[in-house]
């Protein structure tokens, strides 16, 4: 069997297994998630911190410019309990960043009291818009919502970062799981016990969920050119998910100064931010991280601490201050380079053939 | 080009790119490590704890085992200092375990004060045996032993976890590199800088060092299977080291209930554990561990900690106690499996030139 032939790009319809990974916080542009699937991969848009009419708008701009399939990431969020003095001590640390940034102190009171879109409403535009997949991180979507995706065929590909939460994912009825080593950037997905007991290189946990589940696996984590898609369908993976690698692509919506981080920096210089989200997330580290690791235990959990980061990530990238700027990576990063898009596809798609002879 | 005709194979004279790693501490008898240089791969005497009298006796044994290749590895060892107080406390702490197994208590005057073998004497055995192969972990080798070595055509392997280590070991003028991946089993190599800045995926890390270095690189950690084995050889590397894969192999000298223990364990069992040497090591944990852990910082450094625990896990082994035993294993535990080494490396190259097909 051709290497490009598996059970998801038979499923999905698109000739590559290669999905550029749904990255919130806009670098996934409609032009980004367009070029992707076009060039016979699938483009994911990150819709995870974007309100539902941002989402209808986003896709409909794709559609514009590709009549072939894509995904839309979305983030699961967890019920949180709001305990205002742990916002009014973290604010307290986050206000001197604001002075220097020139924007206004906040306080308990002047704090957002709505932390995250709603999950339901965001969903709910998928379903109008028929998005041909939906793919989710930090959890497990509801009966309903399965049942509701079911019925439309949009397929359903899920975020496990351990053979657990595959089992979970698998029994919840959804389509593809997407296996996240510890070498992936971004948001770790865990979302069974301790995050810590969850960093599982990639080489040792696709094998373990291929072995595990039934559906398809897709690797994600540390996957940057055509050795790491060869080495991943050799693991059995179906398909891969590379997020960092578009990161640098002309399309990209990363912010420049965050671009040139990426093409400048090494292995050795990502590691796992709770400061930014109050999630963990592997990204280039900086002032920001430095200024809160401190206190990362004493953080408001993820969506709340997120909310009360934003303004501050805005302004910071409004201002190329890199040093307060969530620049997510995964440990790939000597292998970033810059091009379009398709070109990134196409020189993968080579490379994996000129291994495969 | 045959996915078992690399560089590495053509040099040391072997068939397949498979070699079983020098893991410290008795599991490579030199049973297991004839067995897997009859099968094609390179067996590993891993002879870092022992005499350069054992060394000998044991590379004499190999030598009426097998006729063809094998490496000895060792464990380089910086100079420490010996902080009386420090060596006090923690003894407070391990002399309750000592009494659970019936083992007098030390104090800071019974400890020993030599902490290691003499890495030159152990080096000499090696040169005087005429070794084919001397890997070595821990840092780099002087100038002196390499020049030494090379004199005698003994193959030079070191060990790296991050580019920066790969380009200094190939400027030191050895033969390759084994570049160890996060996921791996056992102590953490790093040489440079803190340890957890290195803890890099292997999907990530070798393709990372394949570019940076001329010299072949040989993938290790998480590699369990043919899967493992056919990935490595898409990332770059020219063979690859698996260590906790042969630990539940009929040869191998793990103490039959370490052994169970990886048979029964997950994916998510390993941690990196510094309690038994000083040094970070990935291993299950246990109540040796739990029982250090909130101690961790205060550690004396390796290998003074591995000195002082030595009774311990002596004991413990005697005494089939696992929860005192160090149990070093990597993040594929799942994929542990019972038979000979002859039949595991058989099995490797099945599968892998089944999925080169």
């Amino acid at each position: 069997m051709k290497w490009s032939q598996t059970r998801v790009t038979e499923t999905l319809g698109i000739e590559y297994p290669i999905i550029q990974a749904g990255m919130a916080g806009g670098a996934t542009t409609p032009e980004l998630v367009a070029a992707v699937s076009n060039a016979g991969g699938l483009g994911t848009l990150g819709a995870g911190y974007m309100t539902p009419d941002q989402i209808r708008v986003a896709i409909r701009e794709i559609r514009t410019l590709t009549s072939r399939p894509f995904a839309v990431n979305l983030l699961l969020t967890d019920p949180v309990t709001v305990d205002q003095q742990q916002i009014a001590r973290i604010q307290e640390k986050l206000n001197p960043i604001r002075r220097e940034l020139g924007l206004p102190e906040w306080t308990a009171q002047t704090a957002p009291t709505q932390f995250a879109e709603s999950f339901d409403a965001q969903v709910a535009v998928l379903l109008e818009e028929l998005v041909p997949v939906l793919s989710f991180t930090f959890g497990m979507l509801s009966d309903e919502w399965v049942a509701a995706c079911k019925e439309r065929r949009i397929h359903l590909m899920g975020t496990a970062t351990n053979v657990r939460e595959a089992l979970l994912l698998e029994q919840s009825g959804i389509d593809s799981i997407v296996g996240q080593g510890s070498e992936a950037g971004g948001h770790r997905g865990t979302f069974t016990g301790e995050w810590r007991d969850s960093l599982i290189g990639t080489m040792a946990l696709i094998p373990q969920l291929v072995d595990a589940v039934q559906i398809p696996v897709i690797a994600a984590g540390g996957i940057m050119d055509g050795r790491g898609v060869a080495a991943a369908r050799m693991l059995g993976a179906a398909a891969v998910q590379l997020g960092t690698a578009f990161l640098t692509c002309n399309e990209s919506g990363a912010h420049p100064q965050y671009q040139q981080a990426l093409l400048d920096s090494t292995e050795q210089q990502t590691t796992l931010i709770r400061a930014f989200s109050g999630k963990p997330a592997r990204g280039l580290t900086n002032r920001f991280h430095e200024h809160l690791d401190p206190d990362a235990e004493l953080l408001p959990p993820y969506p709340i601490q997120n909310a009360l980061t934003r303004d501050i990530r805005q302004a910071a990238a409004r201002q190329n201050r890199t040093e307060f700027l969530s620049m997510w990576a995964g440990q790939g990063t000597r292998l970033s380079r810059q091009g379009s898009a398709g070109e990134l596809i196409q020189q993968i798609v080579e490379q994996v053939e000129h291994l495969y002879l």
